[in-house]
C-alpha cells in the first residue's frame, strides 16, 4: 500500500471550529500500525469534544488549539506496520477500540487499561504511550490514524464498513454487561436510555441470553428500534412510571441488573427500586450535574454499582464476534451516511438528531 | 441446663418506650438453638429501632407495639437444641451474627443471605424462616434468644464475654472489606468514620495486611484509638482537607479502597477523589438524607461502589478467628459495662456518648 | 388435586434388581412440595446407581436394599404444598434440579449447595435436610416425589414434558460454563464428549455467544447432532489428532476454555494442549480410574481446572430460560419414549444405546 | 552513577558450564531501567536452567550456548533510566520480579502477564518485548541487568539486601494465595512442601489471617522453621499419614485450601482428601513426571485447582509491603552468603543443601 506524505484531516481549533486541512501522515511506533481509514461514525462524545475541547488538554492545561483531530469510531485497513508488529499485516481490515493503556501502571497490569493511571500521557516530556484516539491522541476524522495493536480487531468480509464502525459501541455495551458479572443468561435486565450504547446494550444482552430485556426511554421510535434489536419489553417513561412498569412486568420482583445509559437525574434512585436486593447497576452515562442519591436505600438493599469508562477487558473483540456472526443487526442503529468532506453536515445531523438520526457515518472516498 | 418457662426481657411499646417485663422463653425450631444470653452490646441501630420501631414492622405495616425485644450484639451459651442440630451442644459458648436467610430465595442460594428476598418474613402466615434477631425477630435484650445455627459461632475461653459481643461488629467490617475483593495486603485503604464499624474496619484491614491504613474522622480521641487498633495515619477532617491529606500521605496517588462508615453528605464525592482510578468504595453507613453525587466523575474514573447490609459471607466466623487469635484488641472499643436491669442507662450512655462511650455492654447476672 | 395414599414406584433391591411396587405417597415437609410426575428421562448416573447402589449408601455404610427409588431428571405438576411454601401453587408445571443443600453448612452459606458438607444426611438420626433426589433421597421413577422448593423451576406451556426433563441436563452444562467465568461471548471453547451434558454444553455455549464452539468425540452421528445444536466445528478423534485439529481450526492459538465431558484417560493432558496459556478447563465427567496428568505443563501454563458436581448456582433456572425461549432445540437429544411400566426396557435402550439412543424418556399415563 | 562499558557476568555455555566473563553493560530500552545489582539469591530453577538450559532456548530451538546469564532473584539500585521512565530515579533501591509481559496479548491485557502469549519472544526477529530475566533474557548473576519498570519495586532502608532478594519468592507465594480467592482470614490452609516458596507461603498466609496454617514436609528442621514463620501446626509425612493428621487437627473437617509446593507424586490426591468439598488447591510445584490423579473424586467434591507460574497480579509489590512492615522475618530462610566470585560454590551449597542451606545469597563487592 502506497502511503503519501500528507493526508487530509479535520482539526479542531477553537471550540466548534473544525476545519479540513492537510497534516503529515503519522508514523507508527513500536507495537503500532498505521490505519487507512474507510469509515468513521459520530459519537455524542465527539460532539462534546468539538464543543469543549479534548479532555486531556483541559485537564493537563495544554492549549486548546493544537491541531487535534477528533473521531474515535472508525475502521479501515492496515497501511503500515510499526516495529515489533506481527499479528497484523498490511491490507488487513480492522475495527478499532479507543484505549491503549500504558501497560505499566498498576491498573494496566490488572487488565484495567481504560482506567490507566497514565491516562493522556502521550506527549513530549510525558510519554507513557497511553493512547485514547480521538480523545487525547489524534483520531479518525482523517485519512490515516496510528493505532496501538491493542486497539485493533480483525474483521471479516461479511461485515460492512458501516457495521464495523459500530463495533466499539457494542464493545462498550458488552464491557458494561461484563462488569455486572457476566452471568446474564436467564436473568432480567433493564437498560435505561436508548442511545447508541443503550441500544447495543439491548442487542448484546439479548444475544447472550438475558431474559427479560427491558428498555426504557422517552422516544417511541428509539424504543421500537430496541424491540428489533432484542428488547422483550419497552417502557416509555413519559407515559408510565418506570418503577411501576418494571414491577408489573416482573411479577413485582424487579430485575437483577440495570445498565444505566440515560444519565437522567433520578436514574440511580429509580434503578435501585427496579432491582432486587443484592442487584447490580452499571453506570455508563455521564449526568451533566451531580445528582441526588438515596444512599441509605442502596445500603439497605446491598446494591452495587460499577461505573465504566469506555470499552475495557477486550470486550470489543467479543462484541466483534457477535456482530460478525450477525447475532443482531448492529446496522439498525446506522441511519445516515455522508462523505468525508461533509463532516460538518454529518455532525449537525448527529447533534440535532435531524431526521431521527442515530448513528451517522462518514465515508472516505475509495 | 435447666430452662425456666418465663424469662426477663426488655420489650418495645411505643417509640422510646422500652420496659422490662416477663415473656415465655421461646422454643427453638428446626436448625435453631436457644441461647442463654450472658452479655449484649449496644449498637447505633438499636437506638434507632427503639426510637423508630423495628424495620419490618414499618415496611410491612404491622402494628408498632408487638412486644418486640431489640438487641442484636449478644453472646452466651447454648441452652437447648432444636430438631436437626448436631453442630452445637448444650453449654457451648457462642457469639452470634444477625441474619439467617430463608435459604430458599435466589439470593440465599447465591450465598447472599443478608440480602434475603424474604427479609422479615417470619410470622404467622408469612413464615419463610428469615431471622434478623433484634431487627425483625426477638433479639438479645433478654435472658434467652432463639438463633438459627447459621447465626452462631463457637468461641473459646480466651475471649471474654465483652469481646465476644464485638465479634459481629468486626464481622461486619470484614464483610465490607471482603466486598472490596479481599486482596488488601499491601494496598492502601481509607476508613471514613471512627464509629465501631470503622474502628473494627481499621483493625481488620491492618490484620490482613492493608498498608497504609488511614482513618479519617472528627474526634481526636476516636482517631487515637484508631491508631492503637492499627491505623498508620489518621486525619481529623476538622483540621485539614481530607482529600489533600490523603494525597499528601500517598505521594499524590490516592489509595485503592475506601470503607465508608461516616454517612457524611459529601462522603462519596470525597472518596472518589481519594482513590485511584478503578478504585472501589464500600458503602457501610446510612446517610440520613439523600446526598449529592458527582456521578460523571465516578464514570470517568471507573469507580465501583458496593453497598453492604450487615455481616454476610460468613465474615463473622472469620472475624472471630482474628479476635480469638488476638490479632487486634477488639476490647479497646468497649468502654462501659452496665447490669441488665440498667439497660435504659446503658442506652443513654451510648446515645449521648457520655464519658466518650463507644461500645456499652450490658451483662446478665451469672 | 386428589392424592392417593399409595403410589406406583420402581425400587432398587440388590444391584440391577429394579422392581415395580407400591409405596406410600410421601409427605412434603417444610419448604417442600409433592410433585406428581409426568415424565422422567434416564441419565447415565441412573444406570450406575442401579448397578452399584446409591452413593450415600455406599459411603455411609447403610444396607443396599432400602426400598430406594432412583431417577432424577423428571418433571410434573405440583400436587401438594408443605408448610411455608407460597412460591408455588398446586397445579404448577415444574422441572426439577437434583440438589437441595442443607442451607446451614459453610458451603451452602456460600451458595455452593451441590458441595453441601452435609451431603446425603437426610435420614433418621442424621437429618440435615439435604436432598439429592434419585441419589440419596427417593427420586422420579415413581408417580410422586417430594422436592424442596429450591429444586423446582416453573415451566411454561411452550415447553413439552419431554423437553422439560432435559432442563436439568442443560442446567448442569450451564453450571459448568459458569464455572469457567461466564464471559464466553466471543471466546473459543472445546467441548469434549458428545454425551447429553456435552451436547447441551454445545447448545448453551453457542446460545450465550461462544465462538468458535468445537465439539470432539468418537461417534459421527453424535457430532452431527452437535452441529445442529450449535457446534461450529466437530472433530472425530478417531480420524484425526484432536490437538492438531484444534490448532488447525484456531490459527495455531488454541481456545480459552474446555468443557471436559468425556472422562477419557488423556483428556486433561490434551485439554492443556488445546487451550491457550492461562486457559481454564471444567471437569464435568468421572473417569473410571485415576488418570496420568502432566502437572508440570499445567503449572508452566497457568492452567486452572474446576471440577463440578451437578447443577449449582441456580444454573438450572437460567438454562430453563434458554429452553423456554427456544434458543436451541433441547429436544434434539431426546430419541426414545417408553411407558412408565416399560422402564426396564427404557433402561436397556439407554444402557446399550440401542438405535442410537441418547435421551430416553419414560412417560406416566395421563 | 557512573556506568562502565563492560561488566562482569556469569554466562552459561554447555550444560553445567558456568563461567565468569566480561560482557557489555546492556542498554535499557523504552520503559526499562538498568539495575546495578547488589545481591542475588539462588533458586532451584536456577539450578535447573544451569543443568538443562534456559527454557525458551529449548522450546524455540535456538542453540544452547548463547552467552546467557541466569539468576532472577536479585536486588540493587537503579543505575540508568531508559526513555519514558519517570517512576524511578537513579539511585533508587529496588527488588525485582521476573516477568514483564508483552503488554499486547490477550492475557497481558487481562492482567495475566506471567501467562503472556508471547513468552520468550524478545530477540532479533521475534521482538515482543517479553522479559523473564534469568529465564529467557539475561538475569542477575552479573553486575548489571536491564529490567522493565513493571518488574521493579521500591524498597526502603529497613530492608536488608539479603531480605530484598527474597521478595520475589514471597511474591510468588502471595500470588498463589491470591489465586485461591484471597479471603484467607480465618480459613484453614495446608502448605505442602517446606521449600522457599512453601515457607514464604506459610509466612504470608499467617500474615493475612489464615487459621490454621498447617505445614507438611519431610524434614524436621524445615518444619521447625515453618513454625517460626507462622505455621500453627506441622506434619512430618515420614512419621504420620498426612491426611489423617490433617483430619485430626481439624475435627475431621479438613481445610479450605491447599498450597501445593511439594511436587510429590501423590500430592493432588492427598490434597483432595485434606480439603473440604468445594475446596481449592493451588498448584505451585513442578512434578518431575506425570502423576496419577483420581479425577472422579475431584469432580465428586467440586474441587478446583489453579496452577500458577511465577509471581503475577502485582503480588510482589504486596509481598514487599509485608516484608517492609516486618510482618514476618523473611530472612529466616536466608542461610548462607557468598561473594559474587564464589557463585559456583554458592550453587553447590544450594544444590546439595550443604549445611542445611535454604536460601543462599551472593553479594557483589560494594
Amino acid at each position: 500500500m502506497e502511503i503519501p506524505k500528507m493526508m487530509k484531516a479535520w482539526v479542531l481549533g477553537d471550540p466548534m471550529e473544525l476545519t479540513l486541512t492537510e497534516k503529515p501522515v503519522p508514523e507508527p511506533g513500536r507495537n503500532e500500525v498505521l490505519v487507512k481509514i474507510d469509515a468513521v461514525a459520530i459519537c455524542a462524545t465527539d460532539l462534546e469534544i468539538i464543543e469543549n475541547g479534548p479532555p486531556a488538554l483541559i485537564q493537563g492545561g495544554l492549549p486548546f488549539n493544537k491541531n487535534f483531530t477528533p473521531g474515535h469510531e472508525y475502521m479501515g485497513r492496515v497501511a503500515k506496520l510499526g516495529p515489533g508488529v506481527d499479528s497484523y499485516k498490511v491490507g488487513d481490515r480492522v475495527a478499532v477500540e479507543i484505549h491503549a493503556g500504558c501497560g505499566q501502571c498498576e491498573n494496566c497490569r490488572k487488565g484495567e487499561y481504560t482506567a490507566c493511571l497514565n491516562y493522556g500521557l502521550n506527549y513530549e516530556g510525558h510519554d507513557k504511550g497511553h493512547r485514547a484516539n480521538g480523545f487525547t491522541t489524534d483520531g479518525g476524522f482523517a485519512e490515516y490514524a496510528v493505532n496501538n495493536v491493542n486497539t485493533l480487531c480483525h474483521i471479516g468480509d461479511n461485515v460492512t464498513d458501516e457495521e464495523a464502525t459500530l463495533i466499539v459501541t457494542a464493545g462498550t455495551a458488552m464491557y458494561g454487561l461484563d462488569s455486572l458479572g457476566g452471568l446474564l443468561a436467564g436473568q432480567g435486565i433493564i437498560i435505561s436510555g436508548p442511545g447508541p450504547i443503550g441500544l447495543m446494550g439491548v442487542a448484546v444482552a439479548k444475544s447472550i441470553g438475558a431474559n427479560p430485556v427491558i428498555l426504557s426511554g422517552t422516544r417511541d421510535n428509539r424504543l421500537e428500534l430496541g424491540k428489533k434489536l432484542g428488547a422483550d419489553y419497552t417502557i416509555n417513561v413519559r407515559n408510565e412510571n418506570v418503577v411501576d412498569a418494571v414491577k408489573r412486568l416482573t411479577n413485582g420482583e424487579g430485575v437483577n441488573y440495570v445498565l444505566e445509559c440515560s444519565g437522567a437525574p433520578n436514574a440511580i434512585n429509580e434503578s435501585a427500586q427496579m432491582i432486587k436486593r443484592g442487584g447490580k447497576i452499571c453506570l455508563a452515562a455521564f449526568p451533566k450535574k451531580p445528582v441526588e442519591v438515596d444512599v441509605a436505600s442502596l445500603v439497605r438493599n446491598n446494591v452495587s454499582m460499577v461505573a465504566i469508562r469506555g470499552e475495557g477487558k477486550s470486550a470489543v473483540h467479543r462484541a466483534a464476534s457477535l456482530i460478525t456472526e450477525h447475532r443482531f443487526e448492529a446496522s439498525l442503529i446506522h441511519t445516515h451516511t455522508f462523505d468525508f468532506e461533509d463532516l460538518l453536515e454529518a455532525l449537525r445531523y448527529s447533534r440535532e438528531r435531524i431526521d431521527d438520526a442515530i448513528k451517522v457515518v462518514v465515508k472516505m472516498p475509495k
